[in-house]
């Protein structure tokens, strides 16, 4: 029987254990993609108490409190720090075999070196301990992003951002690279004309542009696309339902935009027409500035209408839809490539059904001009966990080459999150250690070492080529 | 090497067979779904030989025997009882690695203390030996129930069912609660207006009702509703392709209902606003009286029409389809949440594809309320196998809360299906024993074992919470 | 630890391998579905170099090497055979898990005894050892077919070809089986009219028949089914994205048909109705002969329209797509079935994701009149590796009958491919070793042996009933 959360924790051979000890564990960690927030490192936050870090704001441990019952109250309402860490800390044993499970643990441990389990019995000894370790210093934001021996962090951003917090990370001299991605999902969302035409007019603010045609828009926002890429910008990412691919004219695309500018509102067809442009156009202005472009595709948002009028989004009320993928997406990244404009690609989806056609899409584009040039993303979201990490890479090696992926984001709210690539470490071992045990790969540690290393960090270092 | 069916079926390690014998095996089952006739309890059936309770009605044998090659004569034709079981048992062998096989071992072993394999070689012995206990008072349905440990059975009822056999078994003071669940997929059924008008009149006579307006229809179902709830209902069930979710005003409904009453054939978007509505309204009445709702997506039924035309419905002719699964359901759920009119829920998918949107789905409608409010349901049909028991609850564990799960239930046409519910405790104490000596999950006793506990029994018990 | 590409390669159990060793690994292997070239079968032809037999046409190889950043000029270009072998040795070892990786050690290991690790440090070693071997008599195309012990083999044909290498072959007296298969997919495509116009001129040409109307064409086509027949074809085969199966009259047909003869354009739905009489037509005239016919389903093909243009389709740039699969197939299957013209029928599908859905509805249409008529294909091109045939065995075992499989077949272009049949093999028989050594199917090694050696070559012999 082996111990929970040892020392070889999810590494059940010996090869396996090599392979993470010996390879994975002290790679730096290149995180990029996640959501933290820049204002808080280039303040250097500083924690309160463990519900800060941890309950504020995470939609992942909220869900869970509600499915085991717990009220509104404890989890984005108005009870205590403590009421709600004490009913996170009864929901965590009922969320056994959940990823929630092991994160909470992985964090303890790393950050805290706490390795009881988190119940009602030891609610109160592991608050306290925690809370005191996040009142000192060595507990502000960047130390422990130090702590986690963090290399680059990509934040997600509007195209509207001031990206102040960034240049001010970097006038600081912080060693870590804290680099912003662009996510223009706002400059998308025609079907809304009122919160559209805010964000344009802010958008025109921001670029210092007036905004009165199509023209001007995508002015504004090639103007912001080159502000970015001064500030260290590489990456793009947008979230959507399922790629959209309609055709269009320009003319088509000119009439909507003053349609919606001019307060109507859009038909259907309309709103897959100007969408279907915006894709298509921030992938020319990504492949223009060699920019990697990555796409989340298939969630299904804010299901719940009630408590989106009291919360808003990200809250905990999303979950997997089943949407058309393969042609649609499959159209876009034909144009693009047809005219040679198609930018380095991350594809990632949440239902893992899709898992198979992404990992045979990437291969449909692979040009040979870098290797791994199109890459299926690692497990999103709710696919983030054991399970769906090994069914990414089980379908990315049998359908593409493991040896080229990029590997490991966190994706995450919040500072600690940062034992995810711990986590992913250790499965990524895992299933090369149990593959050589059972004769299915040779036992060439040179060559298998140098494999973890490389989807550790190696290989998303040279392919973003951050400056 | 293990034994086939030995004590330890299915239990790899030393914890599962820990938490199997000492906390699953001997809790009490409670099977909220299944097919059984009230009737045959009512009337103490006995049967006369292994094929009767074997062999009639039990679709899943037939398309085994359909596979193999046996002629239709054999599976629901007029060869005799021995014949039929002649044709069952040269099909036997040929079904190692199908659930059918393992079932058919867990009967004979459970129930008859038989641990043959049934082939050709053991046919006649093995008949024998089932029928002469079969004529004894001890294998009376009541007792087979009894010699289950059966705590409670919800079988699956039409709102016009006179429950006349659910009152005489309580009447008769047997202690094994036999519970109806409300059915009403013929209150939907519109598209055969035919068939729809003669439901409608006998719904009308049932409720004493005379049903001319669409609120008439509406009163009568209403009527039969509070009449199931006063027999101790707190259950209903649907089955759907897909959940139909349609837009729609009472006019229209009214103008609907007018038509079809008239014999007017409908087009196709009205029988979808049609479903849209009752689905809904549905719902309204199992919130109101407190009742579960459960919904079965996903059969693609009566796909052989020769087959139908000969046999009718159920006879082993349906299978998995692919329908689009997630906006209908989450509008439906929604539109209920808005107005705080959503039941508990259960729901259940055919296709293993749904299973990760399924075990999300619930989540955007935890609300707090009941930990479990909302349920993925067991693995169902065609899924209710070891593999597909494993994926539901390792998408379950994965994306939601396993431990608030409200368990098995067999689904069953059979008096001897009770096993299934073995072979699902089981395969739970196989992961959880599994993820514990890998160290996944923290090798506590005392949780597991009362989780064990929960999903087998007590969770059910307390989520129907029955009168 | 197990040695890799050892004796027990993919056995992990004592029972497998004794399974493996003594009821698999010699019986001969049937053939039933691959690409490769009957003039080259007829030519006796002799390959130059490893990079002709392995790297000409290969597009698996192609894309695993545009995946490592190869340039097309090494895959599809003019650089030379050492060259283009140079960069595949390069690529190998980057395509650790998949299982390009596998299939190039079990060729070189079994048709060449080599079992050194393709890489950059052994391409010049291999290369030399692997071409003396082709250079000698001992490896023509039979001898290299004889090598590896083959029964029968199916090619794919058109309905025009003149089948004079498989007459030629046979006249020769080649002791393997050759046989023709019917593929007419470009007798559907009437999307593009120029091209199926060229193609309805050939048509008529080989079955000397004038066609003016669709009965002329249909007369053609049945000709050619005929002289297929006679020589020795029984086998149908389509690629399809997903059945369709539109209603039409036979009016509309006619009609479709001269205005495609004209030249014109035809509407979406017309070359829907179009395609949907095809499936059918196909579905008797394969009936009518005692045929099996195959329906490869879900391609999503040639999606690189600028790599299309210069090398044309086959050549990497295919892959997995997300269609609707059900109700259309059930549809065109059932009117087959209505009518009692349901030929034998094989269904495969490229998107794991219908794996239970197929394995489901071939249930619906097994008649008994043949045990196994309708049988769920295995692993089919991306899928065809350990995961992917062990999903799809499991699906089959768990939704039908796996005794019944007709197993194996290559689908490849390449003579060494044969080695993929050992792969299923030793993957099957791993199944069921893991299986009994679980104690969840009995240890009766009669029973489980002629299993194995069913699946491997029995059934398919059987089912095939060629001349």
């Amino acid at each position: 029987m082996k111990k929970f959360m040892g020392k070889n924790f999810l590494l059940q051979t010996k090869t396996a254990k090599k392979l993470y000890h010996n390879h994975a564990a002290n790679m730096p960690i290149f995180d990029y993609h996640c959501h933290i927030s820049p204002k808080e490192i280039a303040e250097d936050k500083q924690f309160e108490n463990i519900t800060q870090i941890w309950l504020y704001g995470d939609h992942y441990k909220w869900r869970g409190m509600r499915t085991n019952g717990v009220d509104e109250k404890y989890c984005t309402g108005n009870a205590s720090d403590w009421e709600k860490f004490e009913k996170w800390a009864e929901t965590v044993p009922m969320a056994i075999r959940n990823p929630l499970f092991h994160w909470t643990h992985l964090e303890l441990k790393k950050f805290f070196g706490i390795t009881k389990i988190l119940s009602p019995a030891t609610a109160k000894e592991i608050w306290d301990g925690c809370n005191a370790k996040l009142q000192t210093p060595e507990y502000s934001c960047r130390n422990i992003i130090r702590m986690a021996n963090v290399h680059t962090i990509c934040t997600t951003d509007d195209p509207i951002d001031s990206l102040e917090y960034h240049q001010q990370i970097k006038e600081d001299g912080f060693e870590v690279k804290v680099l912003p991605a662009w996510r223009p999902d706002k400059a998308m969302m025609v079907e809304n004309h009122e919160a559209f035409n805010q964000y344009v007019d802010k958008l025109g603010e921001a670029a210092d542009v007036e905004i009165t045609t199509f023209a001007d828009f995508m002015d504004a926002l090639d103007n912001r696309h080159q502000f970015f890429h001064d500030n260290g910008c590489r990456l793009s990412d947008h979230g959507v339902e399922t790629v959209i691919a309609e055709d269009y004219t320009e003319e088509e695309i000119s009439a909507i935009f003053s349609k919606v500018r001019k307060g109507g509102d859009l038909a259907e067809g309309e709103v897959a027409k100007f969408k279907s442009c915006m894709l298509y156009e921030f992938g020319i202005m990504d492949h223009s500035r060699g920019w990697a472009q990555q796409f989340h595709i298939g969630a299904l948002r804010n299901n719940s209408t009630r408590l989106f009028n009291k919360l808003g989004p990200d809250t905990g009320f999303d979950s997997i839809g089943d949407f058309e993928v393969g042609k649609p997406l499959s159209k876009l990244l034909n144009r693009l490539d047809l005219e040679n404009q198609l930018a380095k690609t991350i594809l990632y989806n949440l239902n893992p059904c899709d898992n198979e056609l992404l990992a045979t899409m990437i291969g449909n584009f692979q040009d040979g001009s870098v290797a791994g040039k199109m890459q299926f993303g690692s497990g999103w979201w709710f696919l983030d966990q054991k399970d769906g990490m090994e069914k990414q890479m089980n379908a990315l090696s049998n359908l593409g080459l493991l040896s080229r992926f990029v590997g490991m984001l966190t994706d995450s709210r919040s500072f600690l999150s940062y034992t995810r690539h711990e986590y992913f470490r250790r499965t990524l071992c895992n299933l090369l250690g149990k593959d050589v045990e059972n004769g299915e790969i040779p036992n060439d540690m040179e060559l298998l070492g140098k494999m973890v290393e490389d989807i550790c960090f190696n290989n998303a270092k040279n392919y973003f080529n951050f400056p």
